[in-house]
């Protein structure tokens, strides 16, 4: 499997070098290379981070840092959080054994992946699970189900390695590709704005963290295609425009 | 399963208190509670041990102490040994996933079970492979085989614990219901009326039947929930309402 198609390792505000070190070695040992980093509490690059690599040289001279989640999965198609407490979204939800099925079918799809991670101390946001296709969480005791973070990566990063490439179950129609997450997040912007623009918030301020919140997740858990966005594009860029009659500027139902 | 027939974890001549803290916490994160050291090279008890631990102190206040292996396995039954690197001895070879489910193929006939892992510098003694029945080795990237000590552990409880799981591996979160076709001919009906409205395919009447053909399609392949319909039916509504200023309505990029 080429590089490319492997996923991306990336974690979210990670406070201690250890972690990250013992990450990017737990991430060799299954051949995984691309680390990414979003706001590392200590800065990058990290000498306790190399400590506790163990050699695992290769992953980080390669590592990016970024300043948010969201830029740091822009380029990516399908993406996965990880945690252990899912919140009340609507998301497919699998173990690491299916995650790595389901990425060794996407790896040949050529679909660009990724899987998110949270700090040490709290795990992924809301928002952060927000911006995934699909949650991982690792079966536990119940009873005792605090998991160190690069252990959380040793165990999707085995899954993934033990998992033989597969024949996709299912393959695409057409020449279809997997919106980005940036065509997708223009997407939102959009609609977003033109609502703004109409004072659709305005009555219910208070909810529209919520609503353009659960709006996100909707779209994440569509797997729209490219064509998709254009289409919602298209219908948005239609309903913004004036109304031909006055009389009849909107459907208030 | 009663704690009996739980595999015994068994680290021989640990070095750092640190992996002894987090080989406990692996343990109970799948509910394995029986740990034994054999000549721990710091002796016992560890502080670093107990602050590695992150309150897995059930299996730390629990733990044994034995000056050779033989000792720390004489009442099991069928013992394992972890190694990377599979001397010159024969014997059955297993991965994890196969050695848990000779485990509890094994705690079901009431057989004490036991694993061996070795020193973190150099893995197990040729003499601590011969006392064990099977070998356990860790499908390992061959180029970056050097596994932690805690983490081999971690991977054999996960596997341990996973055989028992019979939760399915992909579940919805929610009670959601998939919308009906009514309930998605509503929400069409409305986005080509207000499209109409806006005179949105007056530029492209004779493309109208294949758009709205495409949309649809998207729509029935995107299996929309109920409450995403509803979203939609929001969205919609927001779009089409006037906009607060008049220079910018509607965004014609």
């Amino acid at each position: 499997m080429s590089e490319l198609h492997k996923p991306v390792i990336i974690l979210v505000e990670p406070q201690m070098g250890e972690n990250i070190g013992a990450a990017a070695r737990a991430m060799l040992n299954f051949g995984l290379i691309e680390l990414r980093l979003v706001n590392p509490r200590d800065g990058w690059p990290n000498e306790r981070a190399v400590a506790m690599a163990s050699r695992a040289d290769i992953v980080l001279e390669g590592t990016k840092v970024f300043e948010t989640s969201a830029e740091a999965i822009a380029d990516l198609q399908h993406v996965y959080a990880t945690t252990a407490r899912p919140r009340d979204v609507i998301k497919k939800l699998v173990t690491p054994k299916a995650a790595a099925i389901e990425l060794k079918e996407l790896a040949a799809k050529e679909i660009k992946t990724g899987i998110l991670f949270g700090k040490e101390s709290v795990g992924l946001s809301r928002d952060d699970v927000t911006l995934a296709d699909t949650i991982i969480t690792v079966p536990l005791n119940p009873d005792f189900s605090s998991i160190n973070l690069a252990q959380a990566v040793l165990l999707v990063g085995y899954e993934w390695f033990q998992t033989d490439a597969t024949a996709p179950a299912s393959v695409m129609l057409n020449e279809e590709r997997p919106a980005t997450k940036e065509e997708l997040g223009h997407l939102f912007a959009r609609i977003e704005r033109e609502l703004d623009n109409r004072g659709y918030f305005e009555p219910i301020l208070n909810r529209k963290p919520v609503i353009l919140k659960n709006m996100r997740n909707m779209f994440q858990r569509l797997s729209l295609m490219e064509s998709d966005v254009r289409a919602f594009q298209g219908i948005v860029k239609g309903l913004s425009m004036k109304p031909k009659d006055k009389k009849n500027d909107g459907d208030n139902s």
